[in-house]
This record gives structure tokens, sequence and C-alpha cells, in this order.
């Protein structure tokens, strides 16, 4: 039995609008008399840099979640539990920022970011499990009006993202900040729409 | 006097959103110079597993939901007030998930086992509740293209509930791990639509 | 200009949402080596009195806001400030219910009872507010469809409001408990619709 | 390729709601035994003024937010990305107006001031942006009912608000409180809708 997706993409909305926000509770107001204020709020900076870090992948993860579900019109039930696994992936993502923001530039960078690039490279293969069962066409969840060959842009664009994860969890052992510099540049890659110049509407 | 549910939903799954997204405050970033990373991390599985279970079974419990609302398609006073009493329960097994952590393998796990069992037999039993007020045929709340087996099906599947949940209960007297087993095999059991290979649509 | 009540409802839901289950927060999971862990579940009872009572308190003014919504279907600038204002309120209750059920049966029992029944008088004044403003012929906010009768029973159940907090407010320098019970009484009376006996559909 | 604008909606009114009542975790529960209640309510009084002023504050971006989408009916990337960095500034509006709060009348509270009023520089200059983005003729983004006239009001309303904000920033260097009064004049004139009085519909 299928049925369409208007709760499952409110529900959603719910789990992205509070995991978005979460890390603003981690940011701590400075008491009067616990020194200058001005040093107290920028010794706070890996809290702003987590807060701000998560907000924009978390923010990029929605795009990509809305831009899947303007194509995907049903779901059944096998859906609804690949959409959970995600949901769980991208309520996680605050943690690993926030580790990654405290240990980085400390002895413990390496495994900060080992953390953080598992988690990313787990949301990538859940993004894949997703799209890939809303898409096999013998199940019907997609809409009518989608064309097959802005299902194929998709469907590659995903498939570049567990492959190049599993770079970027590599180069930590070479490298912790060129790894982050390699994660910030496909977050980028995934905020652009698949075939953004060939689109047409 | 009756109304459609789309409110009751959107508000149901604000609150399932929350419930299920709650216990990642609970895991608490390692700050640096507290010892080795690797161990700090390791050393808090008891949040990293009632983060994930809480968020199994309330996501679990939230397709329930979404299944009977299919059918539901009216709503009056005493279905609102049935649906309070059931997020009220929902809302509440994080608690009892990081209780029964803290305490697995501890003196006290016989008594974080019950309680634990004892929120999931509550929680049926208002699962049971509120379908069976709703699908109560004089009251007319269900959608019109119900059809009366896949009622006798759900009907059927949620009144094993409560009493698979007491045998649980009763099991913590007599093996803690063993009522545990049957407890995450019942939520298999419902992640799983009633009579689902018979289903048509 | 007005426009329709879709947006409102929607974020007073996420408003009503957070305040329900807010106070499950503060619940605290007993850590295993703090002494038995029945006692240490049985001496936080305050907490669950104060997180079950402000559930079912905002889940009655959830109600109420349901059914004055189902009435109105086109809303203006200032029925968004006046219900910005109700929100307000009602986000505020788990904090006095908390402050009660920490000092109930103490020497400041009395204070903590003013602060509760102010903040019930409040938002009986509120709703009454909201309602009367949307209600009014002349602005044509509710919905064709509502008849004058139910618009003047709602209007004559939610002028009872204030002057029986009030009486309740009053009642605490007399008898905090006799105070509470009749606050109590009120939630219940309010649960039930307006002319319910007479109500058709 | 172009999307209504309903998911954006409920995601942004997600964002608003866990935003506005945020800091209502913020205010303790005073304990039994820490002295007389009355004094320890009172001496909470910043807790609740950043209660109080925050929700007024984003309760009024959310008023500004819906009236904006209520013209513009369609969405493109550019347009989600351009609403996220939005709800990052309005999810921070707690953080400064704590800080404002937790340091008015000490040493330091022309640095709290300054922090304040550059948050509501920055999220002005962010309601510019998705606004005149929006309203850009040929991107046809607005509803086609919405006409020229209304566009021109609210583009003109929103163009004073840097100027102003930024001269509430320069006023803090010569009276702190003088600047934040200029602000909360600011917040009423933005709850009113552009050319209110001769708004027709």
């Amino acid at each position: 039995m299928s049925t369409d997706t208007a709760r499952l993409e409110a529900f959603s909305d719910g789990v992205f609008a509070i995991a978005i926000t979460l890390l603003i509770l981690e940011i701590k107001v400075p008491t009067a008399g616990g020194g200058v204020l001005t040093t107290q709020l920028l010794r706070q900076w890996p809290s702003y840099f987590s807060f701000v870090a998560s907000f924009a992948f978390i923010g990029i993860m929605w795009i990509n979640h809305h831009r899947l579900f303007t194509h995907i019109r049903r779901c059944d039930d096998l859906l609804l539990i690949f959409n959970l696994l995600l949901l769980l992936g991208i309520t996680f993502v605050p943690f690993p920022t926030a580790v990654l923001a405290a240990h980085l530039g400390g002895p413990d960078q390496r495994t900060a970011a080992v953390l953080f690039q598992a988690t990313y490279l787990l949301i990538s293969l859940l993004f894949n499990l997703l799209w890939r069962y809303a898409a096999s066409s013998r199940r019907r969840l997609l809409s009518p009006d989608t064309d097959a060959s802005s299902v194929r842009r998709i469907t590659r664009q995903y498939s570049f993202g567990p492959l190049l994860y599993l770079i970027c969890l590599a180069l930590v052992r070479v490298n912790v900040l060129a790894s982050l510099l390699v994660n910030f540049s496909l977050a980028c890659f995934f905020a652009i729409p698949a075939g953004r110049n060939r689109a047409v509407k």
C-alpha cells in the first residue's frame, strides 16, 4: 500500500528544524563578573564554528531532501524506514561537528576528523539508499512528471558521494585539514542541483 | 462536531519529531584534555545506545501513527484527547530507555527493565484505545475508502500488543535480557503492517 | 489585508509541540551507583507530576486553539500578534508548573500557587482577546459556515474563564489545595466544548 | 527549476517555533531551601526579560516572513539558500539577547549592545537579500496576484532597515540605552505592514 508523502515531509521538516537549531543550546551566555566580555565571547569560537557549520551542512541536506521529494510523490513502508534511517544520521551531525570543533588543532584531532568524515560517509550512503529505492521504476513512487533523464542525473550525482567521502576518510591519515577542505567542497557540490545548467522547466 | 485530521497530524508530527531527537542532547561532547578522545567516546556507549534505540522505537510508533491516520479521516473531541494521551506516552520513551542503558548489567537492571517494559505496555494500550475508538463504525471517523477487512486486520494485530508486552513484563522476573529480546522483536512486528502479504492496492 | 490561517496554525502547532514536551528534559536519568534505583526514581515525583500536569494543561489549550481555528478562517496582522501573545503565555506554562511542584507542601507554596494561578488568569484573558477579536462580525475572520449561536456559546464559555481564575487566585490566600482543585476542575471544563450536548453537525 | 513554497514555509515555521521557545530553557526552577521563593524568582529578571524580548523580536520576524511569503509563491535553489541564511540569523537571536540581559548596567554593557545591534543589522540585510531576490521581476517567484505597488512599498520599507540598524550600532558608542530604545521602536515599525493605511483587499 502506498500513500502520499505529505506527512513524511512534515515529520522530516520537524526533525531537520530541531537538528539545525540544536547547537545554539551549546553556546553559553557568559556571566557578568567572569572576566572581560569580549575575551569570554571570543574564547567560545569552537561553539560558534560548530553551530554555523552544522547549520550549513544540515541546511544543504534539507535542500537535497526537498529536491528528492519534488520527484518522490508516493511512499511505502520501506521508504518510511529508509527516511527514518537518514534522519537518524542527520540528527547525529551536530555531535561529530562539536567534537571536531573542540579538538581541532589538539592531539586528538585525527580521531575527531575520522568520526566527522565517517558520519558523512554514512549519510551519503543513506541518501543513495533512499533515492535508489524510490527511483526504482517498478515501485512507481516517483511523480509521473519526472523525466528519466532527471532521475539519471540525480542518481549519477549521488553515486559519487560515498566514493568521495571514502576518499575524505582516507585523507585523514595523510592530512586532517586537507580532508576537511575536501569535505567542505563536497557540501558545495551537493548544494548545487544535478545538471544545473541543463535543467529546464 | 467532527473536523478533519490535518492539524492533529501536524501537531503529532511536531511532538514525534521532538521526542525522537531529544536524546541527542544527552550525548556530551568530550572536552580536550579529558583523556584520550577514543576512550572518552567509547565510554559513552550507553548514551549512543539509548539515542539509537529511542529513535528506532519512536520511529516505528510514528510509522504506526501514520498508518492509522491513513484510515482515520475525521476527529472529534475524545479522539483528540486519546491522541494526546498516546503522545504523552511516546514523549516519555526516551526516559526509560536512558534509565535502562545506564543500569543494564548493574545491580538495578531489573528495576530499569520493569520501567521500560511497563512504558511499552502502557503505549500499546493507548494505541488500542485510539484505534478502537476511531474504528468503531458508529462514529464514522474512518475514511469511506477503508474496507472492513483492513480494519479487522489492524484491530487484530494491535490487540496482541498489550498481551505480548505483559508477557515481556513478567519475563523480567525470570531473565532481563530475554525480556528485552522479546521487546525488540515486537518492535519489528509492529514495523511491518498488518496482513502485509495480503495487502492490495 | 487578510490571508488564510494555514501558516498561523502550523507555527502555533510547532510552539505547542515544543512547550508540551519541554519538561521531559527536566527529568534526570539517575546514574548507576547513586543509591537504590527505585528510591532515586520515586524521589523525582515532582518532575513527573509537573511533566504530566503541563502536558495535560497545554494539551487542553491546544484543543481549545484547534477548536477556535475550525471557526477562524482568515487572519490579519492584529490576529497574528494576539496569537503570538497567547503562545507566549502557553510557552511559559511549564515554568510555574515546575515551581509549584518543587514547592508544594513547603513554606513557599503560597508564592508558587500565586505564580501558577496568575499564569492561568493571564492565559484565559489572552484566549478571550484572540476570540473576541476574531469573532467581531465586522472583521469577517470567521468561516461563513459558522452559525451565530456557536459563536455566542464559545464567547459565553470563554468569558467565565478570567472570572473563575481570578477566584482561584483569591482562594490561594484561603487555602492553596482548594485553589488548585478548582483550577484542575476548570481545565476539565475547558476540555469539553461549549454547548456539547446541543452541538449538531 | 522552481517549486512551490509549502515545504520551505513548513521548515521555516519549525525553526521559528524552536528559536522562539528556546529561552524558556534558560529560566531555572528555584529549588526548595534556596531562600525565600519570591526573592529567588525576582532575582532571575534578566532571564524573563530575554525570554519575552526574544519572543517579541522573533515573533515580529515571523510575521514579516509570513507577510513576504503571502507574495512569494515559487522558490528556486538560491531562494532556499537565502532563506537558510535568514533562519541562521534568527536562530542566533536568543544568544545576543541573553548576553545583553546579563550585562545591561554592568561594565561590559557596551560590548553586549554592539553584539545585539550587529545581529539585527545582519538580519535586516538578510531580509533585504531574500526579498529583493524574490521580487526581481525576471525570476517570476511572486504570486501573479501581487500588484507592483505592494512590491515597491515592501522594498522601500525594508531598505530602511539596514540603514537604521547601522545608526543603532553607531549610537551604542554614544549611549547604550538610547540605542536600545531606537532598536525597540524599529521592531514596532516592522510589526506594522508597509503602507498599512493604504492596503486594500
